[in-house]
């Protein structure tokens, strides 16, 4: 077993986390008659000093990811899964007491939403359009608990429009007042305080982003964004950051005037690629904020 | 232009079909201010007289994919969308009796399903866990209209278990009277006739499909499936076969005891693949079937 | 344990399969220094006496699909994998000797390619653009052998067009004679015999589809996969038939002409849906031919 | 129209951007008889002042995503594609200067690899296993020009192992010096300056890092991620920094003892889920670094 010696004085290992990803948690309550589930979707990754595990290969501070796995299944019996949020907090609090070495690390969870069919006490239907999701960044003291949920695809037939915008010699989209509005929402929000109500506060959260998207003409993706962000953070004094990354899922009016059909928007092409992309975040304004609590979350600006 | 001579008596063409797949068409109804959509995903492929298009480049019988697409976006709005089924015959008659060398083809559709927001009048979220599909298979007079869904995930957390099964010398599986079963129903149900209400029949079959799941205790996903399609078809008469293909998506009760924890069926891990893979088709006793007419259809036995 | 009587004169069983789908299989022969490996993802699916499974939840002759899983890997050992479709041979060869009330089966391999790094002894990475697939369906003394490929994408910048095709109301699509022509080749072919080189016959049948698309110009994909389809089983006397189904992958010249910009055929726009679906079946004219083979082979016409 | 009204002293606006995400575009050059293509999918997002857009509907600065397609296959003719990251830098350089109010944004590209079929002259497959990336943000006068690739699997059968880690209550993994390590390398490195043979450095680096990947017994996935990375800066006087995000694709040994046979290191079952994640940043000692950088990368501690 020779290797190649490592002897550099070049570069210096910085940011790095090690973990299991992709844990599927079924967690059933049978305690009653009436039976209740949650499903989840685990990532733990820990941080701390693993520093010659990279230059010399000295594994003596690597718990195992299967030793990860193995703990979050061993929790979600022990500690039960209250929220996902609640349940990452207990997997942080667990390694980062149980290891010196490890300072923190990053939990994440997807949670997938069951309805009962008929309402039977034991017989489910995986129903949300939605996927939950929770992270959780502990460095040292510091908690980063940002919650959130993708793929919750919303479509209005008609008060959207694009108008006023800037033209040049690229430009050849028309202007409209009446147009299909559609997008995938997906957000991400970031908790001031690890004491909250998680369960009560995202189906608030949800429900605010639901309700806005049907309660205005629309001038842009931008500007409705913008209003779901803002009734958030006024509704809810836990939260002090709002982050959207929605599609704008073109349904393109098919030319039917070709063939000598009229098309008073009715008919229309959906397309995929490309598609708009539109990004905001909003803040509270009395937060202070740290565009580093956003490293590594993926697919928000 | 030079070519390849085409010249071999080795050879001879036969099934063949081409066509547009995939045109992803939402059909806006605007009537009055409470709107309604349907949105659909439609394939059309042409059979008849196309030897030559193969054999020799002659395309004076290859009606342009291009011009199917238009097609169907035009039978959008000439003819509406009263349920996928419906719209596929439509196209169907276009094309047959539109083109002399025509004599068949294959039309399939997916249909997404969308709940209003808020009982909204114009917006709109998609819902619907499953995919609903339709095909028609025209060969001159005769139609194959079968229609189904897929992606429809149920669970039930007890009252299903697996005994009584022959053990080999590979056998290390432990019979179980209390196991969660899970699977994703994919199903397809041939129609003898076209003379249906295709949208009430639709949720009849699901409901069936979703009772069945609940009300017995399953032996197998055999046992369980076979129930649901012996009620699916003394239930509709104008239904002559269904067929199943369901995985069994395993959740692996996790073993706990290594860590001095009790595990009474409350922790389990969801295992991706393999999988169990259960494929079933019933019949009407009385029908008259041909396994040809499920020649093309996707990921059935 | 109550369950539902099953009771029902109004239907019967027809076909049905079970087993244990997407088992990945990585084989490692290390008898020298300089290893080799197979990496496969078999199904397993049993066919024959299984009526009271469904009917009655009588399990006595379920080979549980844990055990088929087991026996894969078994087999892995004991076997080796000379081929995908040699080890499908071996799978239907123990499960139908094993089990007098096994009469047949359906068993599937993918096989994914790998190529050492920089001709190291056990070092490899994925290079295979394309997924190998083998199919056998054994029905008593009657073994289907199919095997094919999926994924090899290929591109052509000239020497295609379009022309000489009817149009109609809804035609709007013009005339080319200079396209690009790109597809992504699915083909299955299906042998008369299964005692064939399975592993020399493949890369010669794949050789023979790839040279033919670059060596003539292309009236429409249905004139070139008819080349391909003609010479493959006019070059292998063991293959009775050749299906393929590919899609017309568009590349729309974009038009930079309302931009003061020329643009001859070198900038275009790579389309995702809708596509073209082209898909023939060229058959050997001596062969006895049924259409029942392709019963469950998905996505062929 | 009326519209919400938006009046809130509560939040602000922060970071946001916006536009036309996946333009696949195929650039073909065709000056000789000899072709050649470039296969790229890019996004284009534009920062600056967008305030009102968001916060009072008003678009007078907001250039339509439709106007950023455009440009975009515009720019693939009149620039061409020398490099993804020098296409991605034209990109920048026309918003920039075009429009007041645009100060910088993010523009990224992945890149599809084909190869000559036979050595043809117009007719390509897609070959590439990996899909090499680029990003450029732009922010006033600074750029940062983040590079690499994703997808590339590679595997050894032998020369890993994984001992001496730290075991506790949840530990169940035994120790073993000889299994099979196997991974999808994603990297990304960011370059100190964009005066840089994109071309050359892309594939000296992915050189390294599959050489690297072949030249050491590797002790955990870490230690060949951090000596991978070492070289690369060493190499590369242009590079800063560079991470990995490597999941450990679990091979496990088959347990074939069951069944009475032996398996040395020969039959592995090839695991999705759950997976470890292994993720590392090695930068140049004498570089400043500014986390911030990563922002909006996914995937990537």
């Amino acid at each position: 077993m020779e290797n190649t010696p490592v002897s550099n004085d070049t570069v210096r290992l910085t940011a790095n986390q090690f973990g299991k990803a992709e844990n599927r948690v079924m967690r059933v309550y049978r305690d009653t008659k009436r039976h209740s589930i949650r499903d989840l979707n685990v990532t733990s990754q820990l941080r701390g000093d693993f520093q010659t595990a990279h230059t010399e290969g000295n594994n003596e501070n690597v718990v195992p990811t299967d030793t990860q796995k193995n703990t979050i299944f061993a929790k979600a019996k022990e500690n039960g899964i209250a929220s996902p949020e609640q349940f990452l907090i207990g997997l942080a609090d667990h390694f980062t007491s149980s290891f010196d070495w490890v300072t923190g690390g990053r939990w994440a969870a997807e949670e997938y939403g069951w309805s009962r069919i008929n309402d039977h006490d034991h017989a489910f239907y995986r129903s949300a359009p939605e996927i939950r999701t929770a992270l959780l960044v502990r460095d040292g003291d510091r908690d980063i608990m940002i919650s959130g949920f993708y793929d919750l695809t919303v479509l209005k037939t008609t008060e959207s429009g694009f108008v006023g915008y800037p033209k040049d010699r690229y430009t050849t989209l028309e202007e409209t007042e009446d147009r299909v509005l559609a997008t995938d929402i997906a957000t991400r929000w970031r908790y001031n305080t690890t004491d909250v109500d998680f369960e009560a506060t995202y189906q608030k959260v949800k429900d605010i982003i639901l309700e806005t998207f049907t309660d205005h003409y629309s001038y842009a993706l931008q500007h409705t964004l913008y209003q779901m962000a803002e009734k958030v953070i006024a509704a809810v004094p836990q939260i002090d950051e709002i982050k959207f990354s929605c599609p704008n899922k073109h349904h393109f009016l098919f030319d039917l005037d070709r063939f000598g059909l009229e098309n008073p928007n009715e008919v229309f092409y959906a397309a995929d690629r490309p598609y708009g992309l539109i990004e905001a975040t909003v803040a509270r304004k009395s937060a202070a904020l740290d565009e580093r609590d956003w490293v590594g979350v993926a697919g928000f600006c």
